[in-house]
């Protein structure tokens, strides 16, 4: 194993199973050391595993020190994961080279392990759960509620009043506000028939969740459920030709194949309808610690799938000032094929 | 005026009134240029002031193109806005010098305008509305919570159920939970008579408020009012010395002061009274669009204090595995004395 040295919150989770807002995590040949301050360190000893907790109240300089005694003269580092001040404050005056490796550590877990898929799994169905709850609600209480409120009550249901923390802000998005796809909430009101968009996740033992469904505000039948009926025609057949496209991809999907030939499964389902210049993303992103993971599934990415890999499927039509459609799951390659969470 | 170039969302905003999460801002003598994705130019055109919105699907090599152009020889930049990766994508194949100002924006926004206090006052106004609306709930509801659930109506109650943007994720800590200054919520459940510590704020129009209030869970009686009757003893004598610490930073800070001697003034209190090893951190910090900006409120800040600064003033003392008490307003320094906010 080569020496790098990473301050990721995440990327220093996988390594050793503990992490915190302000750490260093340097590997040395068989060395492990989780450079830290005093606030951390009580937890840092009893839950991290293979790594030497060292207090430090100036956590560069430990770095160096470290450096120089060991006669290090090559490490690896995420030129994404370190700011230019910290490069240079790291590096000056020190013998030791350092060499960019972009992504290192999202490359270094592209492969789930069978416990990570499991956690993966749990985080999904935790995020169904929340899902559920704030159906119920809006069955029963959205009316007239606006976007901001119903924002706020998605936070509330997916993260059960506070016991989870969440994937990302979950995004809650009427009609019109739909076709952004990263649409902030507004005092737009929901009322009957429009169409709502809910993209949210959830972590279980940080392990994200992410999913995207629509929906129709029919009050008293309104759910989640991947099959969706629609007063407005235009509404049913754009949600239709999106789930055909999301479906294609998740049936067809093989280890073996390029992440590109996923991103064809979505997309030229979506072409041939004639509404390709609307899908204006890739198809999906690897999901795991990080709520966007490798592989990336888009037209441009020659990564070979493989068993084990977790990635988001989630075609989208987008037409402006109208509405927007985006469907989507995280599924799991398993014997070949993709199953969802 | 130099030249520069930022893309730190705050410091964007405070140069021209617009500001969006891919952005990179160009300073170069008269023209500024505010380079983003066909996801924002609609409305950087719309709301953005004294400048030019160029739309790029790669903004680095538009900015190169246009320093490039422009034949710019020197530009200054924040060496903490762009990480290793981003500094070296911008200055390859480039003969324009950049040069490391670390912090220029933070410095420039060290004395707010009379239209930035108002900002700051009706944040904090909104802030005091969210602590009175927690302690409603607290004191009606809150018996027998845990912590987990009383953060996230600490979100609810401050945020107005979605309405307003949260400086900060709240602190809501109980007994020794407040003993940790950045304590995360947990399990621990709330009963009679326990210490407990809030430290929130709010966003209006992007500015921040900040606020830590400790008070007793006598639900009858609980409010976030700065006199406080503990029933335990030892509780009443740490809030007084914390308070008599911040008021005598309060009443005494002036003008013409180095910040290290405001710092002093509450430490000098709680040293005297012999607590000195348990006030862990500095006296307070500059707050603006940024929770955290200049000046630092340390023991060793140099920086001059002038009218229309505006910081925290937040002493604590933390007794590890029995309970911790700040006090914190934000204050504006106006006709050379502190006005809290």
């Amino acid at each position: 194993m080569k020496n790098f040295i990473m301050q990721d919150e995440n990327a220093v989770y996988f390594e050793c199973g503990f992490s915190c807002d302000n750490v260093i995590f340097l590997s040395l040949n068989t060395d492990n050391y989780f450079i830290t301050d005093a606030r951390y360190t009580v937890e840092a000893q009893e839950f991290s595993k293979n790594c030497e907790v060292i207090e430090s109240s100036n956590l560069v300089q430990t770095v160096k020190d470290i450096l120089k005694k060991n006669k290090i003269k090559n490490i690896i580092f995420d030129p994404n994961d370190f700011s230019y001040a910290m490069y240079i404050n790291l590096t000056s005056d020190l013998k030791t080279k350092f060499t960019p490796k972009p992504n290192f550590s999202k490359t270094k877990r592209i492969i789930k392990s069978d416990d990570e898929v499991k956690l993966l799994s749990k985080a999904a169905k935790l995020g169904r759960k929340g899902f559920k709850e704030l159906g119920k609600y809006i069955r029963k209480n959205g009316y007239k509620q606006t976007e901001q409120f119903l924002f706020f009550k998605g936070i509330e249901k997916m993260s059960q009043s506070g016991k989870l923390d969440l994937s990302f802000d979950p995004i809650i998005a009427i009609n019109e506000n739909a076709a952004k796809p990263h649409a902030l909430p507004s005092k737009k009101i929901l009322t009957k028939d429009d169409l709502i968009l809910v993209d949210a996740g959830v972590k279980y033992k940080r392990y994200c969740s992410d999913r995207t469904c629509v929906t129709s505000a029919n009050f008293e039948k309104l759910s989640f459920k991947r099959d969706q009926n629609f007063k407005n025609k235009k509404h049913q057949k754009i949600y239709d030709l999106v789930y055909k496209a999301q479906l294609n991809a998740i049936n067809n999907a093989r280890c073996g194949m390029k992440a590109s030939q996923i991103d064809n499964l979505t997309r030229s389902v979506i072409e041939k309808a004639g509404y390709g210049k609307y899908f204006v993303h890739s198809t999906g992103h690897g999901v795991g610690l990080d709520i966007h993971e490798f592989p990336n599934i888009n037209a441009k990415s020659d990564v070979i799938i493989e068993d084990n890999m977790v990635f988001t499927i989630e075609p989208g039509i987008y037409l402006p000032k109208e509405f927007g459609v985006r469907i989507e799951d995280t599924v799991v390659m398993r014997n070949g094929k993709a199953v969802i969470l």
